[in-house]
Formats: structure tokens, C-alpha cells, sequence
């Protein structure tokens, strides 16, 4: 009977050799992992795009919101009146300068976590998005090593898109792809509040 | 009587100083010049998502797509099963390396100009997204003040997305707001193809 370190090692050599002989084999439909990262506006809305072209395949889509609240945004607004096609949780309480409790937020965001490690093992969604868990990551409420779990033990055609700025260089690695939103110019520096329909 | 120099000046001056009174003012509701550029994923993705939350506000949406040509999209099958929200204008026959006919793709462009300019100046779209039309300017198929003239004579209320890799400096400056998507890691460099869903 191996010790638990000596079984952890060999599951993971184990994780890491089904992995690669997946990738080698080249499957088309393999899911994959998407980060969108930076200080940059359209991290979010991009995943929402993407949501969009998903739908438009007729493809099932799951979405898990980390950190935003209960306030009522276009896209919440819109994707309810859709009705079936897309299972949206919103988990937050809100930012953490909002609440101001520690232990709340930890909580919350490892009850989000679980309920995205589920619905990313299912494989009754071909496109999960994990919007702001990057902020979750970044202010340790979960733990890198319980988000690549949920991510190794993904449905193989499940696709991710895990969103936020301050993205953990272990998340980056791990993703297929990565792309950066970088802000060149924003109206907030020029006065212009945020505006319904746009920003949120 | 003036010459066309004198008047072309006079009129720019009074358009600036127009521009500067409604910016000053404040005006909540003016609608905003946003770019998306970059050589990364998510120029037109998050234009979807911002498409998405404006539609959740109950904002009327246009679409002039410069560039795509009739190929089937996820994101115009999702809007064309949503009815008369968005009116989606697919006005490019695709890739210019695909038609090789520089006349033709000249001739696409500015009537797709001409299309999006009426959208903007009509006042029946609080938002209108011009895919691609980076890169019909970067081709010279549409010139900047064409374009410039366009956004200018827009009407007040109505938001913009240009997206496009390569914006053009002049384009930059008018914005309100540019995003740069940055490509940190990308699939296909891993021999992993466009998926369906994710990709369009």
C-alpha cells in the first residue's frame, strides 16, 4: 500500500500521461481551456461572446459568476429570458471591498467552486465559463491546485473559459490558450461614468 | 463666399467645439466610440457580449459585419433566431486573400461604409458594432475620414465598437476607449484547429 504522497505522485504521472496521449492524438473536439486575462475591458464580455457563438450551435453552456452579486446586469437580464439553454449561477456576494468579510467570500467562492467542478464533469455542457474566479484565485479563497483539479477532471469536450484579471502563471500554463486584454484608453480616465448596455 | 479649404477648417472647428461642449456637459447617455484591436482573440467576441448586455437593457442593436462573408457563424445564427432585436448586416464576401479582387473588395467596403454611417446617424440604434472595419482601412478600402465623418455625424445617444487588428492611429485618438487583446498563448500554435462554438 503506497503512502499518500507516493499515490498522488503516480496519480498525477497517471493525469499527466492520459493528457498527452489525448492532446497527441489530436482529438478535434477536444474541449479547451481558455484565460481572459489583464487590466483590459472585454474579459468578461468576450467569454459572453463566445457564449453566443456556442448557443448559436446549438451547444450547452454553463456559466458559474465568482465574485458579482445579485444586481441586475444586461447580460443576466438577457441570458434569463433565453430560459433553458444556458445554467447561469450567480455565486457572489458582490467585490470583497463590498462585503468586507473574509470568511464569507472564502465560502462563497469554494460552494461557486463546487458547483463549476460539477457542472465541468458532467459533460452536460460543451462550454463552461468561470467569470471572475481569477479574482478568487488572486485573493486565495480557492487554491490553484483545487482549480487544475477541476479542470484535469473536466468532460473531455467541455470547453472553459476562466476569466479576471491577475490570472496565476500555474492557470496560464495549464490553459491551451491565453489572451490579454490591455487598456489603452478608458472613458473612466476621461470622467465617463459606467453606462448600462456597455459595462455592465 | 469661402473656398472648400476655408469651409472644410471652419466646419472641423465648429464640429470640435460642439464636441467639446456636449463632453464637458457630461451628457450620461452620450453614447461612446469604443475600439477593440490587437492581435489577439476577443476583438469581436466581447463586441457580442457587449451586444448581449445591451440587448438585456432592451437597447436596439446594429451589426455591420465588413469583412465576413456568408459562411455560417454561431453568433449570426444565435441573432438571427432572436428576431428584430439586432439588425445584422453581412455585408463583406470574405477575406480579402480569399476574392483577390481588390476592385470588388473596395466596392463591399464602402457600401458597407455607407450602411453603417445611416445606423449611426439615424438615432434607431443605441449601439452599433462595426466588425472588422479595422481592417478595411488598413486595406484602404474605406479612408479614415470617411469614417471619422461617419462617427462625427453619429447620433448622440448611439454607442460604437470598431473592431480589427492594426486600428488606425486617427481612428485611436477619436475613440473614447481602446482595448488591445493581446495573444499570450494561442492553440493554433499547438496544431489545434478553429473549433466550432469558440472560434465562430
Amino acid at each position: 500500500m503506497p503512502d499518500d504522497e507516493t499515490h498522488k505522485a503516480e496519480m498525477q504521472a497517471l493525469k499527466a500521461e492520459q493528457r498527452r496521449r489525448v492532446t497527441e492524438a489530436g482529438d478535434p473536439d477536444r474541449g479547451l481551456v481558455l484565460v481572459h486575462t489583464g487590466d483590459g475591458k472585454g474579459k468578461s464580455s468576450s467569454a459572453f461572446g463566445v457564449i453566443i457563438r456556442a448557443l448559436g450551435w446549438g451547444h450547452r453552456v454553463g456559466v458559474v459568476q465568482f465574485i458579482k452579486g445579485d444586481w441586475p446586469t444586461g447580460e443576466k437580464q438577457f441570458f434569463d429570458k433565453l430560459g433553458g439553454q444556458v445554467v447561469w449561477r450567480t455565486m457572489g456576494e458582490g467585490f470583497t471591498w463590498d462585503t468586507q468579510d473574509r470568511t464569507r467570500d472564502t465560502r462563497t467562492a469554494q460552494a461557486a467552486l463546487a458547483v463549476a467542478a460539477e457542472m465541468l464533469r458532467s459533460g452536460e455542457h460543451d462550454l463552461v465559463v468561470l467569470d471572475e474566479i481569477n479574482i478568487a484565485l488572486q485573493f486565495d479563497y480557492v487554491t490553484v491546485e483545487a482549480v487544475l483539479a477541476a479542470l484535469e477532471a473536466r468532460h473531455i469536450r467541455t470547453s472553459v473559459i476562466l476569466t479576471g484579471r491577475n490570472a496565476k502563471p500555474e492557470i496560464m500554463d495549464y490553459a491551451d490558450l491565453v489572451s490579454e486584454m490591455r487598456e489603452v484608453k478608458h472613458p473612466f480616465q476621461a470622467g465617463i461614468k459606467a453606462q448600462r448596455g456597455l459595462d455592465f
